[in-house]
């Protein structure tokens, strides 16, 4: 068996997140050895990067600083759990990975695309997924679930709706720019029925 | 008064760090106000970030990760402090920059040299030292220089003699790419000497 690297993408309030554990007990049931990631986080220096950039004394946090450290969390998680993992066959499913980064700060706050993705490159090793699964969700419906799910609706959600607004057409951008490697799941179904979609992308990747 | 931005590079023994206080007394004789600083560190997150980086227990790290917390750190320090004191009209003098990471990561253990730059030039938003002073000594005295100091010369020295060569050769080419901000200054003179050559290339810049 040859090892499987998936990532789930999409906006706050997709649901993406509650979706994972479902997946990884499916794939359980049929044999497979899965091990789930969230980052920032998973190595033990990690979650000592993970620890600054969580701290709420840190207020004066530049975003190029904040940016870096995510990938240096990313690049330790890489090297020392994800890229071991594959290579010994597992399936690794990741709650957000590079292509968040791209579209946050790339196509979200509009820094330059093609050195996030040199930024990127270089955090990661070149190491891409293999499947991307987009829980694709309108901006207003993503929002109002953060609200209804207890997540707290604010003024400043108000204030960047534009900023989801381009967060998600950078997620269409980069579907479209890597079809084989993108499925876009429509995240307005029920749970049941996202996770049927999920389950169906993944069968075509590992049959 | 504009600020001025000064950096010092050259391999470990070169002698640039004890340079570093008599220039700063200078220019505060002269009536500037000097801010002097040493990499990784210098605010509060960089601090957390050098924590990391020199923490025994972190030896799984990656090379890439390191290059990444230094980064950030550095991504910091110029927002937080180096760009406020220069817009001040200080000067500020670093002990090591980004030529560090070109000459060590990228001429030394050969990283591709335009990522590197990229990623400078993302983490300093684009600041580039107004002068950078090249304390240059022969590979071998620099390694001389730190066993008779006090510094361990260890088996790993001797191993690593060509990477100091690259590294030596990496700072040579960077000076001649940008010939109008490196002054090499020969690091083989007593310091008294090498004092009065890096203070009469500032008084080039501050007259």
């Amino acid at each position: 068996m040859t090892g499987l690297f998936i990532t789930l993408e999409g906006p706050d309030g997709c649901g993406k997140s509650t979706q994972i554990a479902p997946l990884a007990d499916y794939l359980r049931s049929i044999g497979r050895t899965v091990f789930t990631t969230r980052e920032p986080g998973g190595t033990a220096i990690s979650d000592q990067v993970r620890q600054i950039l969580m701290a709420m004394k840190n207020t004066s946090m530049h975003p190029r600083t904040e940016l870096l450290l995510f990938l240096s969390a990313r690049a330790q998680l890489v090297e020392e759990v994800i890229r071991p993992r594959l290579a010994a066959g597992e399936i690794v499913i990741s709650d957000r990975y590079g292509d968040s980064t791209l579209a946050y700060q790339g196509y979200g706050h509009g820094y330059d695309r093609d050195t996030i993705r040199r930024l990127l490159e270089f955090a990661t090793g070149g190491l891409k997924p293999d499947l991307t699964l987009l829980i694709d969700v309108d901006v207003e419906e993503g929002l109002r679930r953060r609200q209804v799910g207890g997540g707290e609706w604010n003024r400043l959600d108000a204030y960047q709706l534009e900023f989801h607004r381009r967060v998600r057409e950078g997620y269409h951008e980069l579907a479209k720019l890597e079809p084989a490697r993108w499925v876009t799941i429509n995240g307005e179904q029920t749970p049941e029925m996202v996770q049927l979609s999920i389950r169906q992308a993944v069968d075509e990747r590992i049959v």
